[in-house]
C-alpha cells in the first residue's frame, strides 16, 4: 500500500507512515489541502517552524492515463497568507507515485544553517548536503544533479529566490528534457521550502511498486474515454490549437475581446499582442529553423503536448516554454512587445526560481509607479538578473511580489486579490474570471475557476463576459476544478471533457478505478465542494472575510479601454459564491 | 459656532461646513473616528483617492484647561489596513480650535504632481505651492516657514518619508519652541497626507473667535479639579517623575520587571538600560551643562512638562525630546546603549518624518534577520540618514515598517500586531498590555489601553502582570482611553486622575462645560464604548477578524528571559475583549 513520507527538517529524519483512512480517496489538491488543514495552524507564520509543505501526486498520476503528470504542492502561502495549492506538470510526481508515495510532508525548522537535499529511491529517503548547489543558476545545477543521481531521476528544487525566502519564489520541477522549467509557481511555496532549509527532493522511481490500481477494468475504460476526448477536441488534439501554438494561442483571442491586461491593467488591448502571440512563436520558429515545429509534453504520457520551445536567430534555444501567462506577464503587462526579450525573461525566472506571473506583475507595478518606463525590456532583464537574482534590496522588493512592490513605492494601482497578482484576463472585461479571482481560496488565480472557457472560448457552453451574474458559474468551475486538481489530470483536459461528456465520465472512472471508489460523475461536485470547504475554513481561520473577496478598488473607478468598462459586479454577487 | 473645514486636493478647494448635530458632542479621537467611519470605505486603498485624512483638536483643546494641547489625526492606515487615530501634543490643535475649527477633512487626490501647503487664518484657508520645501530636512524647513508665515503660526507637515508615502511616515507638529518634533507618529498617516499632495497645514490663530465654552462655570470647576490632581500626583507634579526624568523614567522600572524588550524582543532585560534611562538623561545633562535641567511642555499650558532636551558634551542640543518609547526603540530594541547615538537617531527620525517606534522596530527586525549586528549604532544612523531619507530601495523597505522589513528579508520574528510593531512593553512579561496590543483597533499600541499603570506602576489599582485574565482590564482601559483621547487631555493626566477621583470628575466637567453636555463620570464608559464600537465596525468591514486579535506566533513558543515566560494568554481571553 502507498505511504506518506514525513520529512522533519528540525532533526533531519524521515518516516514512512501508513495512509490514514480519511485520506484514502484523496490525491493531489484534495490531499495537500486536507493535510494542511489538519496539521497547520492557520494563524502560523508561513516562514516559521509551524508551517508545513506538502507534495502530492494526483490520484491517477503515475499510471498510463494521458496527460496526468501533475503534482500539487500545498502550504500556508507567504504571498496570500491563506492556504495554497500550486500545481505543476512534470514527471516528478509520476516518479513519486511509482515509489508508492502518496504524499510528502516537509515539516520542522532547521536548527542550523546550510542546505540539504533529499534523495528518494525504492530503498528509502536520505539527506545529502546541498550547500555546493546553493546560490547558483538552476540551468547550471540541474545537469550536475542528473549527472550525480542518474538520468532516471526527477528533480524538485528551489532556486536562489526560494533560498532568500522571497514571496514569489516557486518550486521548480524538471520537464521531460530535464530543464528546470516546470513550476508550482504561484503563492511563494519556494520560500516555504527555503525556510525549511530544503533545496532539493530528488526521486528515482526505478524498482518502485508502481501505482496500485484497485479496479483495472474501470480505470482502463475511463482512460480510453479520456484519451478519445483529448484526441477529438480541436483544442487538445494533435496538431490542434494547443499542440501547434501552445497556450499562447490565447493572446490574440483575449486581445480581440479587449480583455488582455496591458501596462499594469491600464488597458485591455495591447498593440504588441500579435507580435508576442502563440502564432508569432510558431511562425518565428518556422522562419528561424526553416521548418514547422509542433509542441511537446511537459511530462511523459501527455497527449496534448502544448509546451513550445522558442529559438533565436541562430537556431539556439532561448527558452522552453513560452506559456500564455508568461508571454503576457513579461510582455503586454509590462508593455514589452519583443518576443526574444520575453523569452529571455522567462528563462531568467526559471533560472532564479520565481513565478513568471508575479514577476511580470511586480515589474509592471514598478513601471506604473515610475521606477522604469513601460516597455523597457533591457531594464526588466537587468532588474530580474541583477537585482532579484542577487537579492539586492530592490530585488527583495520585487521578489516579494506585486503588492509588496506597490507598497514599497507607495503605489495604489496593484491588480491583485489576497496579495496575489492577477493573471492574464481582465476582470473588468470578463466578469466571471474576476469573480473567481476575488473569491478563490488561492488569491487571484485563473486556474481556480476558469470561466474563460464559456465566457470567451465557447467551451462548456456560452456566457456573456459582460454579464455580472457570475457567482454560480464561478462556483461551479471552482468546485469542479478542485476535483480535477485532485485527479492528477492537467486542467487542459477540461477543454475536451467540458464539451465531450464521455471524457468527463472517463475522468471519474479513471480515479474511481485507481482508488476502488464507487464514484460517478454525480459525485464530482460533492467531492470538489468538500475540498473547497476545507480550504475556505482554513482561510477563515487565518482571518479572511468577505472584505478579502474583492477586486482592487481602482478597477471600480478606472474605466478600461477599449470597452471603457469598470468593475461593476456587486459585492453581493461575490458574497453569493461562498458566504 | 465652530466649523468643519473640508479640503479637496483634487481641485484644491476648501469649504467651511456647519458641524452636523451628530458630531456636536465629539472631539479628538471620537470625532476623527466618526468622520472616518462615516466617509471612508473600509475597503479602500489607504493611499488611493478614497481615503480621507481627518484632524481634530480635543474637546477642550484651545481652552486654558491644563495639558490639553492634543490633536487626533484619523484615516485608514497604510500600516495596519485598519482605522487609525494618531495623537500628538502640540500647540497646533490649540490654534486650530481658536480659529473655531472643529475638524479638518482632507480628501480627494491630486490630478497633477507637486506639493502644496494650506495656510489657515481667521480670514480663511488658502493654498500655496510648497515644491521648494519638498525633499528637505524638516529642521531646515520649519525655521523658513516661521520666517515666512510669522512666529505665531503652528505648523503641521510631512517630511520626506511622507512624500515617499512610506508606511511609517508620521505627521509632524512643532513643539512649543518651534522644533519639528511632536508627532502623530504611528500608523503611517504621513503617507496618507503625502498621497494627497499636501505638505503643510500652517495655522495662525490670531484674531480667531476662540473655543466657545457653553457652561463656563462647570468648565472652570472641572479645570480646577484637574489642575489640583495634576499638581498633587507624584508622577505628574512639578519636579515629579515626569517633569524630572521625562517618560524615560520608565526604562529602569520596566527593565527591573523583566518586561523591557531587548534585541527585537529576544530578552526582557537590557544590560544598557541604566545608561539609556531618564535618570541617565538627567544626570548626563547635569554633568554636561553644569546644572540640573527640568523638563518643559510640548505645548502651551501643559503643567506636567515631561519633554526633555538632551545635550552633547559641548552643551549643544542633540535632540528634544528623548521619550521613553524612542530611547527604547532606537536603544534596547536595537541593542544600542549609546545615548548620544540614540539622540541622534531620534533627531533623524524627526527630520525625515518617521515614527521612532516603527523605525526602531524595522532596524531591530533587520538586525535580527542579519542585515547588521545588534548594537551597531553607526550602521543604524547610516540606514536612517542615507537609506530611508533618500528613499533607496533599502530605505523603502525599512521605511515601510518592521513587518514589511521582515517580509523583505524572509524573517518571521516580527513583533507586531495588525502590521504595527509593538512598543516598549513585553507582552510575555506583562500580559495585560499584550491583550491591548492584540485587541486594539490600532494595532500594537500601548496608548490604546495602558494596563501598565496597574500592572507595573500600581497606578489605578494593582494587577499581577503575569495574571492571564486581562480581558476586562484591557477593555476598561481601552474604553476609558477612547474618551480621554477625545477630551484633548494628554493621556498622562490619567496617572493623576486614576488615583485621584476628583481629577476624573474634573476631566468630565471640563468636557461637559465646553460642550454644554449633561455628562457625569458615569457617562465615560458609554461614550468610550461608542467610539470603540465605531472603530471596531470599521475594522471588521475592512476585513479584521479574531485571527487578527493575536500576538505574533513566535511569542507562544520562545521563552523570554529573564523570567523565561511564553505568551500563554488563551485566545478565548483575547476574544472576550470585543467578540
Amino acid at each position: 500500500m502507498s505511504k506518506i513520507l514525513r520529512v522533519n527538517m528540525t532533526d533531519r529524519t524521515v518516516q514512512y507512515e501508513d495512509v490514514p483512512e480519511k485520506y484514502r480517496f484523496l490525491g493531489g489538491r484534495g490531499l495537500t489541502s486536507s493535510i494542511v488543514c489538519d496539521e497547520v495552524d492557520p494563524t502560523c507564520h508561513p516562514l516559521g517552524p509551524n508551517n508545513k509543505l506538502v507534495f502530492a501526486p494526483g490520484i491517477i498520476t503515475g499510471t498510463n492515463a494521458p496527460t496526468s503528470g501533475r503534482v500539487s504542492v500545498g502550504a500556508k502561502s507567504p504571498l496570500t497568507g491563506g492556504i495554497k495549492e500550486s500545481n505543476a506538470g512534470t514527471g516528478w510526481p509520476q516518479s513519486v507515485a511509482k515509489l508508492g508515495i502518496k504524499a510528502i510532508i516537509v515539516e520542522g525548522y532547521p536548527k542550523d544553517g546550510g542546505w540539504w537535499g533529499l534523495h528518494i529511491t525504492k530503498d528509502g529517503a536520505t539527506f545529502f548536503p546541498a550547500d555546493e548547489y546553493a546560490g547558483r543558476s538552476l540551468y547550471e545545477v540541474y545537469p550536475l544533479l542528473f549527472e550525480r543521481f542518474g538520468k532516471k531521476v526527477d528533480i524538485c528544487s528551489i532556486g536562489v529566490a526560494g533560498e532568500m525566502k522571497m514571496a514569489m519564489a516557486g518550486i521548480c520541477f524538471n520537464d521531460a528534457q530535464g530543464r528546470p522549467s516546470r513550476y508550482s509557481g504561484r503563492g511563494g511555496l519556494g520560500a516555504v521550502m527555503g525556510s525549511k532549509g530544503l533545496k532539493f527532493i530528488i526521486v528515482n522511481p526505478e524498482g518502485g511498486p508502481g501505482v496500485h490500481i484497485a479496479n483495472p477494468d474501470l480505470f482502463e475504460q475511463g482512460r480510453k474515454k479520456m484519451l478519445e476526448a483529448l484526441r477529438q477536441h480541436d483544442i487538445t488534439k494533435p496538431k490542434g490549437g494547443l499542440n501547434t501554438y501552445g497556450t499562447a494561442i490565447l493572446v490574440n483571442i483575449l486581445n480581440e475581446a479587449g480583455g488582455y491586461p496591458t501596462r499594469n491593467f491600464r488597458e485591455g488591448r495591447f498593440e504588441g499582442a500579435a507580435a508576442t502571440s502563440g502564432e508569432a512563436i510558431f511562425e518565428t520558429n518556422k522562419k528561424r529553423l526553416g521548418k514547422e515545429l509542433y509542441n511537446h509534453g511537459c511530462h511523459p504520457g501527455c497527449t496534448i503536448q502544448c509546451s513550445n520551445t522558442y529559438y533565436d536567430e541562430q537556431g539556439n534555444e532561448i527558452v522552453s516554454c513560452v506559456e500564455y501567462e508568461s508571454t503576457w506577464a513579461l510582455g503586454a503587462n509590462c508593455g514589452i512587445d519583443n518576443l526574444d526579450a520575453i523569452g529571455k525573461l522567462i528563462w531568467l525566472c526559471n533560472d532564479i526560481g520565481i513565478d513568471t506571473i508575479e514577476t511580470g506583475g511586480a515589474l509592471a507595478v514598478a513601471m506604473d509607479a515610475g521606477l522604469l518606463p513601460f516597455g523597457d525590456w533591457q531594464g526588466s532583464i537587468r532588474l530580474v538578473d541583477e537585482e532579484i537574482r542577487k537579492g539586492t534590496p530592490l530585488g527583495r522588493i520585487l521578489g516579494n511580489g506585486a503588492a509588496f512592490t506597490g507598497q514599497a513605492f507607495g503605489w495604489h494601482r496593484v491588480p491583485g486579490c489576497k496579495g496575489q497578482n492577477m493573471p492574464a484576463y481582465e476582470p473588468r472585461a470578463v466578469k466571471g474570471i474576476g469573480v473567481t479571482y476575488a473569491t478563490s481560496t488561492m488569491g487571484a488565480d485563473h486556474t481556480a475557476g476558469y470561466t474563460i472557457a464559456p465566457e470567451i472560448l465557447s467551451v462548456g457552453g456560452k456566457a456573456d463576459p459582460m454579464d455580472i451574474k457570475k457567482a454560480d458559474l464561478s462556483r461551479n468551475f471552482q468546485v469542479t476544478t478542485a476535483f480535477i486538481d485532485s485527479s492528477g489530470h492537467c486542467l487542459f483536459c477540461a477543454f475536451a471533457f467540458l464539451d465531450i461528456p464521455s471524457g468527463f465520465e472517463g475522468l471519474v472512472e479513471e480515479c474511481a478505478g485507481v482508488l476502488g471508489a464507487n464514484w460517478t460523475t454525480d459525485d464530482v461536485a460533492r467531492i470538489g465542494r468538500e475540498i473547497m470547504e476545507k480550504e475556505l475554513a482554513f482561510n477563515r481561520a487565518a482571518g479572511f472575510t468577505k472584505a478579502h473577496d474583492r477586486v482592487p478598488e481602482f478597477m471600480k473607478y478606472e474605466p478600461l479601454p477599449p470597452h471603457n468598462v469598470v468593475w461593476d459586479v456587486p459585492d453581493e454577487e461575490m458574497d453569493a459564491v461562498w458566504w
